[in-house]
């Protein structure tokens, strides 16, 4: 159920991603590098996400659409700006080459910027029937959560910690901004766009600090035991940084207890929705923590 | 007058940023650097042109300087971003160390990136009494002017024109994107706000457009004839780069003669207005053409 269930999301969200970047033509190399950034066989699990809320509260997708495209871009522009030499020096992700290795590291920089200058015009351009007020909410909290107070202050502490040990707190500050971020922000404007209640909303949220806690302890662990083949990385790459991971403060099996422990909490936290509603919240979160990618 | 206009607006503007920006605090390294990068002496030329247009119809300057930040946070990113080594490669701005110089390559790039995410929630957190319907106006014209069909659009141009003869349309193309809609967007943004009227709005976005010509037909006029002491940054570097200028194109002395057109043209763009209340953009569009940095 949830493998059809997310393969159908995900030729909707990336028809529409092609729909919305055919517009643009000129220049052709950053139109070009913007469509190859993000069009490179990503699970879409950020889009999925809010499209799952509007779907629970039995919205029209159309609604989201255009929010969870612009998600999309803004995860595309940070993988792009993060594989640059300057930071992790990627030259392949998904088994392809990285947008600077295919376009040029000038290129890459000014097309990671262009996804990200893009995600706020489609928002106002594509979106239709959300009201002026909720929409400037979704663009604060996307502005927000993507900025110094969340993803890139993330990203900057994680580039901080490499070659040391850092606290537990310092890695959870990084694993909630960095990744965890990203994986909120889908789920909270959902759960805007749909009215959900005060309740509603804070459990939601709280689901998705879970799932995205448990993702990135999964990245972690997939870090040390994922193949290649699977992965489409090289594996050992946080050892080699000699980064802190759950796996170095705790332990493998330890940290997969926790993954355990993490994903339990997470299908528990949907319990005022009609149970029938949210198997497939429940389902995902078993997803994230068994992947093999 | 407009000396003195100028540095009494500059002096608002400057306090208004360092009240949003010195709201961030974490990771220190990222809030120092937008400070670093934006607090840099600049002109302040685009959010000045957004209060002025407030001015000529009385409106609350508060109603405006959200935007008026916000656009030169984007200035600000789009400096650091081309002073990168893979880009212009710069290690001075106005006398001063480049962002990537100072706070280190990975760092400026990320910084950059939070200037530019940061714009847009400045605008939803810090705009009052204006409506939710105009303020998204905005945000679509800021990602619009400043993405792929903008500022990105023209920089891209730019950087492919390098070590090559470029036609006069190409050179229009880069003059009217990279410098051009970042000067056209305050002025719009404060038509907007004015609630100008269609033939007001249309003859402010002409002024707008033909001071942004003519203030980059000076700067390649002043990349021959600066001092380095004034404008800050070497001299001769288009010639290095091969780029193709309107002196390359047009001559020097010809260039002047073009630049005075221009500005004549700017000063006549807004007859419709009373002439006392224009008074100020004629001087600007003067200042523009005659400064020496």
């Amino acid at each position: 159920m949830l493998k059809n269930h997310l393969q159908s999301k995900r030729k909707l969200i990336d028809s529409k991603i092609e729909l919305y970047l055919s517009k643009l033509e000129y220049p052709n190399v950053i139109a070009e590098g913007m469509r190859y950034s993000v069009l490179n066989g990503g699970k879409r699990l950020r889009p999925i996400l809010l499209l799952m809320i509007l779907d629970l509260y039995e919205k029209d997708l159309e609604l989201g659409l255009p929010s969870a495209v612009a998600i999309e871009l803004i995860h595309s522009y940070s993988l792009v700006h993060d594989d640059l030499p300057a930071l992790d020096n990627d030259d392949y992700r998904r088994g392809k080459l990285t947008t600077h290795k295919k376009f040029g590291e000038a290129e890459a920089i000014l097309i990671g910027d262009a996804l990200l200058t893009h995600s706020f015009s489609l928002i106002v351009d594509e979106t239709k029937n959300v009201e002026a007020e909720k929409l400037l909410k979704i663009i604060g909290m996307i502005s927000r959560y993507a900025g110094i107070n969340g993803m890139i202050g993330g990203q900057m502490v994680d580039i901080e910690s490499e070659k040391k040990k850092v606290s537990l707190e310092t890695l959870e500050y990084i694993h909630a901004n960095k990744t965890g971020k990203l994986l909120k922000l889908p789920v909270e404007i959902g759960a805007i766009i749909s009215d959900a209640s005060k309740d509603e909303y804070e459990a939601l949220e709280k689901y998705a600090e879970l799932i995205g806690l448990a993702f990135q302890i999964k990245d972690d662990i997939l870090d040390i035991e994922g193949e290649f083949e699977k992965i489409g990385k090289p594996i050992g790459s946080d050892l080699e940084l000699e980064k802190t991971t759950y796996p170095s403060i705790f332990g493998l099996e330890k940290s997969k207890d926790i993954l355990k422990e993490v994903i339990e909490k997470a299908k528990n936290s949907l319990e005022l929705f009609p149970s029938e509603k949210v198997l497939i919240f429940k389902e995902l979160a078993d997803y994230i923590a068994f992947r093999e990618n």
